[in-house]
């Protein structure tokens, strides 16, 4: 598990840590290069979201380690992931820490990386697909048009407390010549919605909620904003899901 | 080249077009899926930036058609770009449609999707790795921060006439609390960073050009949008860019 140092001393040589994007869920919509890195890894740390078959591309005998962040729960503490990878990664050994979609988009990637920078950890980042790409194919439609929509945005709808985070710029997000995709969106898109009207955006704006994106249970609902609102006000599955909403291509 | 129908006519067979998006230019971030689909593929028509090494994982005898879309230059008009699509996919065959980056943004999909459905032909979309998450992977950097930058916003700086695209919503492009990246930035980005500054953003506000992302050559420049602006009002080279800025994480 160790190496020596080029000193000769016993200090176990400081492992690497390649964040890697994993993609939506479909292990197919990993990259060769993602795959690369699973199977060289000594052990990858993964959430929830990024588990499954994607890890079937692990090699043999890799410590496999969950870290259990899931959408719809309280987090683990970032703390409590950070000091995992940065143990992981004194050992020695080739380190995955695998994040669903691309690894840098609501990942919590930079808290783990001043960890690992305040630990003198050398690591480097894998893009990924993001799920925002991924819903908008599975829906067969684009994320930006040439006239309609210029602009393609994305914020999330669950800070780590759970809750709708402050979005100091409310006319951004209300903007009918962008599509908005809203990461972990179902809890509070009821009063993201109210806002986003509140604000001038129609009520008949489209949008289109995509559930387990990339899994074979995949299934997409399309909807406005104002309805899509009013079947979330009651009844909130537990599955992983996108909104998008904007001037969206037509099916 | 053409299969019978089933009815017995000569009529070919339509064809299937799979769009494909082929990630920066790294050919080890083709996902998988995108592999699986340039194998099989009996004809992959792409663009300057979604050539090379990544056109290598297509099959020996597939017909591989240059379409000439490059950063910089006019585009070749999309009618013909679409109808060549047409044409191809009507001979029966299975045609991979490759497109740089994610195919869904900025990728002129609307057009093509809305040409084959016009000629009744199925299609499939495989989502890809922005070029946006691989200029920030490069940097070593996330797109979105927890608290700094909540929002992470997609603008083009070249529309088909080679221009500066219209943004109606300036205030969410001057968002300092918003990470933006600029695709294909370099002629427009200084007219695009003095609006910025008309509308409030600080000229301080850091920025990154990166070029070339995803192939060897490679480069990555860090700078303020107006220093950068600065240095991109009299020399801008032809090698493809984004540029990023907002509150990015320091290097």
């Amino acid at each position: 598990m160790t190496e020596q140092s080029p000193t000769g001393s016993d200090t176990p040589a400081a492992g690497f840590v390649s964040f890697v994007g994993s993609g939506p869920g479909d292990p197919e919509l990993l990259t060769l290069k993602a795959v690369a890195r699973l199977q060289a890894a000594d052990a990858v740390l993964f959430d929830d979201l990024s588990s499954g078959a994607v890890l079937g591309h692990a090699r043999a005998g890799a410590d496999l380690i969950a870290v259990g962040k899931r959408a719809g729960r309280p987090s683990p503490s970032q703390a409590h992931v950070s000091q995992l990878l940065v143990d992981y990664a004194r050992t020695g050994v080739r380190v995955v820490r695998l994040k669903s979609g691309d690894a840098g988009i609501f990942g919590r990637l930079e808290e783990e990386i001043l960890a690992l920078r305040d630990a003198g950890i050398a690591f480097e980042i894998i893009p990924g697909v993001s799920a925002a790409s991924a819903a908008a194919a599975a829906a067969a439609i684009p994320l930006t048009r040439r006239l309609a929509a210029r602009r393609v945005q994305f914020v999330t709808g669950h800070d780590v407390t759970g809750h709708l985070p402050e979005q100091r710029n409310m006319a951004a997000l209300a903007d009918a010549d962008a599509t908005t995709v809203v990461f972990m969106p179902k809890r509070t898109f009821p009063a993201l919605a109210a806002s986003l009207i509140d604000h001038g955006l129609a009520p008949d704006t489209p949008a289109l909620m995509a559930e387990n994106v990339g899994h074979p249970d995949q299934s997409l609902t399309r909807a406005t904003i104002a309805s899509l609102a009013e079947s979330l006000r009651d009844t909130v599955s537990s599955k992983p899901a996108l909104i998008l909403y904007g001037p969206l291509m037509e099916p």
